[in-house]
């Protein structure tokens, strides 16, 4: 059996080609994202006929991973990166053109699917997987099963509050975990902090404080410049925060960190780890919560719809 | 067949005898819950002999519902209402004293398991329930089943932080739900606002601001004083921020609210469902998360555990 994984977010379509089992794409295509359902069906199709092209065999099913609140039934309800699409019945129309079974999730609870079946979650019927990436995704596997909720919505973690009177995020919304504990909220901490004269490195390294991003953090961080640590330190408290209302939702055997962020290392996983430790009350009398790095890097979300678009036919 | 179940608060150990299918207990008895493993023991066993002797036939299991961390293996790990009961085999002591199967659970879970088989939840296979009392207590119904976690821990979401500067509670945690949203939070929000000369009218009523309790919201709210619908609202707003919290986490199709506070009646309930279908994002493209009052009363947690222990032996 063959089956083709997409990653769909704002920018670009990604699709692979699997067989089920393996993790290793026998071929891969890219696109652009178009914000228009009709286009953006085309341009799944042509990436899908391109694959099986690629590799001279027909394919048995199709995953799609949005970066969109995609319902049970297949619609595409909304995504805040693709505008434009909207309440669009995607895996009808999709498997109208294609003629192939198809099944879509949202992009982190494929990646979550990816990291359970082939990833850092192997072996645990209870994992939570948190993506530090531009926002927060998040995706849960209860009882051995990814959980999808009663309308496909769950895992939208990224929105919980964490200060119910703090900064509004650009989701309209006051003091998300996103806000303060993503890529954009490690920037945003790190300018505060450059602003009050605390890493001036920070400073000297991006220009200005206005220009300081995630990347300048991550190099300086690599170099093992001091005062980046305490940043890191006190970045993962917030991300910490957030995994410790799902520890409490939840009762996860272990977290999976995965998103663009792993890339801040060992510094940062283990301030999280430690971070989490430190708040879950009553410590004294549940195990410690694992943070473990994710493995399947950037391709986990087009891996883990291949896996679905797989269980769909077995 | 006949179970019988438990309800063991800090207070008083509550025990009730039903046959599988009803709520309507055959038999009831209480005792006052001492501080002491064995001697709590020592109460289950004679509840349990009282019990049988009162409907005079023998029983197929018991089920306790702890107001404690009970986990997967049935040991007690801590109950902030119970001290000086810690890491205790609860039910392995109990299996041996009365020689029936036994089976152990939070409080909440149980009262959650009674409202989602016999009450509000009903034909929903995804159910939040959210227990309003001195504290918060929640429990999960997801894919039809109790959602217990790894470690049998879930559904602690009193914890989760709404404001993770905000005050701190007496678990020592820092702006939790509970501190804002529980019975003990209206009190709070209450005498603050008297002190603030918004609500004149429950200063009369107390005799003084430190004299204010939630029963004296109550009175007022039920004579129609003017005020105390906008404390309500405004103590709702806190209520709804964790219940979003939920709905993100894990997509429910409905909110049971339980525990002494829903005798504020339709304003309460009222007020929350408006505040949380406020608060979710994307509302225009995802159905409104209804919050029904739960059914079962103060009983639910007794009803549950004798559900409970009903499905260990059939």
């Amino acid at each position: 059996m063959l089956t083709i994984g997409f990653d769909v977010g704002g920018t670009n379509v990604r699709g692979v080609v699997l067989r089920p089992g393996s993790t290793e794409p026998l071929a891969i295509r890219r696109a652009r994202t178009r914000p228009d359902g009709d286009v953006l069906v085309e341009t799944i199709v042509d990436v899908t006929n391109g694959l099986i092209d690629d590799i001279g065999e027909p394919v048995d099913a199709v995953g799609l991973g949005m970066a969109a609140l995609m319902d049970s039934e297949g619609t595409l309800r909304y995504a805040p990166n693709i505008p434009g699409v909207v309440n669009y019945p995607l895996v009808p129309k999709v498997v109208e053109r294609l003629g192939l079974p198809v099944v879509a999730e949202n992009d982190a609870t494929a990646a979550t699917w990816a990291e359970a079946k082939y990833g850092a979650g192997i072996g645990h019927d209870h994992m939570a997987f948190v993506a530090l990436g531009t926002g927060i995704g998040t995706g849960f596997v209860l009882d051995g099963k990814l959980h999808r909720g009663a309308h496909g919505y769950a895992g939208e973690a990224g929105h919980i509050t964490i200060q119910r009177d703090g900064p509004q995020h650009i989701t309209g919304a006051s003091g998300p975990w996103e806000y303060f504990a993503s890529g954009n909220g490690l920037g945003i901490l790190a300018r505060r902090w450059a602003a009050e004269g605390r890493v001036d490195a920070l400073v000297e390294r991006a220009g200005s404080v206005a220009a300081i991003r995630g990347e300048h953090v991550n190099e300086l961080l690599n170099e093992g410049e001091p005062g980046i640590e305490a940043l890191i330190a006190r970045f993962a408290r917030d991300v910490a925060v957030g995994m410790a209302d799902l520890v409490y939702v939840l009762d996860p055997e272990i977290i999976v960190l995965g998103g663009g962020l792993v890339d801040l290392g060992e510094c940062l996983r283990k301030n999280i780890e430690d971070s989490l430790a430190e708040r879950i009350l009553g410590a004294a009398y549940r195990p410690r919560v694992p943070v473990v790095t994710a493995k399947l890097g950037s391709y986990a979300g087009a891996i883990g719809s291949a896996a679905l678009a797989a269980e769909l036919v077995s």
